[in-house]
């Protein structure tokens, strides 16, 4: 490149290629500070993690890079309402768990931490870029984070959204397109007025906020990201090309799923964790299905043990594969070799449709 | 511009512009001719057409343009299978009749004409291109319209799909992401398979065949050509933005509601015609929903009286107002304005993008 825009000019960035956070494990510090030694932005997805957790996590990456990086958590949500008996939801999964001889889960106890304190230790952490999903959040939280100068932002899969997010204040928006692996990240009701593919909402974003936008859904190579840049976003965010990279900390079975896997194998589901995903259907998301499924983070929770075991024993049938409708374009390489490629491929792209 | 590509310059086509076909109604002669007269591709839906009409409307056109423009049928079907009882199907719709003042719909007794004599007056029409959609056409079919000197084209919603068309012969590919207005393309079962966004999904088709690929799906403006191009598309086909133009001959409460729409208040239904489509969320979609709809074209025939009906009077509550996700940047203009904006935006847009 470079493509310089608002966004990279401030983060100071080489690449407009921010490597989405993936709370789960697959965005290990090893492959945030690789992106961002790449010149793109690594981001580490921090909501599953205990407080203490987020501040050795980030203290490791700032030990592998001086680059900056983002730090993504999870909205603070109201409690979800708990089912009157837990017994059915339970018993639905005791099998899948029988078969990999573990006893049935427990109704979950807690929900996750707190957001406040996972808050605090993301602002101590030297982070560039604070960044949250699935709801608004307060306003003084986002004056909080960029009284450390960290740039702020929020995730829309509308234009409304967009808009709400930037009347709180936010630096930027992540526009989120319908083709994108993992938790949506809507607020908007009902849930399908969020389904908005990548080419129509990016920019029908831009044109409604004065912030920059970054695109993210179906990404995955040069490309993509010209078009992202066509579209007029200032960024690209991208999740699966990322899973399949050697740093990627995922288990082998589930990068062996997203790299056989066809575009057309991926549904939207909630069967892992109570709130839509999209991941490539499996067994336990054909069975389990939608209907009666505890909330988030209830349903996280019940399946959590099961999902852990099955990466160990390399099951991809219980793994909530998260992956968006890109992925028959992703590859196995390095994280490094993965940007040089985005890179070279984004320049032939811009020169090949560039007026004579 | 000009933005030659193989596509473009087999078609002698200025611009990698294909106004799409939407049979009935919005694709008038008019504006086919002129969209072509503009330098890309208009092109009409046959599917609900006699031959004879066919054969006069290609008329009609051919007396306004002489520039290339192109026909769409919907590819045989399968009869579908009838309902038992026409009862609760009509039941369901007759109160909408009764606010309209008609009365009750029959049973329909026939489907669509023949799909060979619409085929006959196509092929003897002098159209530069014949498209379909909706399944694969025999081979004999492609290599009859081929021996016209006709470009063929056939819809697809999924790489496997696109794969199955230039099997069978093809000349190229219109690849329709899950943002489309109107009626899918998709054959391929389960239906949900066929819901790729068009990011994810152009590029995907791009490296699976060896035709050119037309994108289509949320392409609005000169931002999503650009973008389609930098996908790898060799053009671009666009339905909703052409709906608003002047030319266009659906009723003007289609046009303003089209013009007053969000990108989320649209959602695939049947309730129209009995095969998924994208529209504007209105009383009728709402109302009657998915369940228990008789199969296309019989739903189709089901419901033409009311919305031909509300169509007169103006009441959007009952058209079937097919648009893309993208209707957030539709405008209303001559078709020959819209092609000159298209045209200078795209220019404007790959010069941002351009490398220094």
């Amino acid at each position: 490149m470079p493509f310089p825009t608002a966004l990279t000019e401030r983060l100071g960035l080489v690449h407009p290629i921010i490597q989405a956070p993936m709370a789960g494990g697959g965005d290990t510090p090893s492959l945030v500070a690789a992106v961002s030694e790449s010149g793109g932005l690594g981001s580490i997805g921090g909501s599953y993690m205990a407080p203490t957790q987020i501040a050795e996590t980030l203290k490791t990456i700032r030990e592998k890079t001086k680059r900056p990086f983002g730090v993504n958590l999870f909205a603070p949500l109201p409690a979800p309402v708990p089912p009157k008996d837990y017994a059915p939801a339970i018993a639905r999964l005791a099998p899948y768990y029988a078969e990999l001889g573990l006893p049935p889960p427990s109704a979950p106890v807690a929900a996750n931490y707190g957001f406040d304190d996972q808050l605090a230790a993301v602002r101590d952490s030297g982070a560039a870029v604070f960044s949250f999903a699935f709801a608004l959040v307060p306003r003084d939280v986002i004056a909080a984070a960029k009284a450390r100068g960290m740039l702020v932002m929020g995730t829309a899969t509308t234009v409304e959204e967009a808009v709400a997010l930037t009347e709180i204040g936010v630096d930027a928006v992540v526009a989120q397109g319908s083709e994108a692996g993992g938790h949506r990240g809507s607020f908007a009701r009902p849930f399908e007025a969020s389904m908005i593919g990548t080419m129509a909402l990016v920019p029908q974003v831009v044109d409604a906020v004065s912030v920059p936008v970054v695109a993210s859904g179906g990404i995955m190579d040069g490309r993509g990201i010209a078009a992202a840049l066509a579209l007029g976003a200032g960024a690209v965010q991208m999740g699966t090309a990322f899973l399949t990279c050697e740093e990627a900390g995922i288990p082998e079975a589930y990068k062996q799923a997203i790299l056989a896997a066809r575009a057309h194998e991926t549904r939207i589901t909630r069967a892992f964790s109570g709130r839509p995903a999209r991941g490539i259907v499996n067994r336990l998301m054909a069975e389990v299905g939608d209907g009666d499924v505890p909330g988030f983070p209830l349903q996280n929770a019940l399946t959590r043990p099961l999902r852990t075991e099955a990466g160990k024993r390399g099951r991809a049938e219980f793994l909530s594969l998260w992956a968006g409708q890109g992925l028959g374009l992703a590859r196995r390489q390095s994280a490094a070799a993965l940007m040089k490629r985005l890179v070279e491929e984004t320049e032939a792209t811009v020169r090949r449709i560039a007026v004579p």
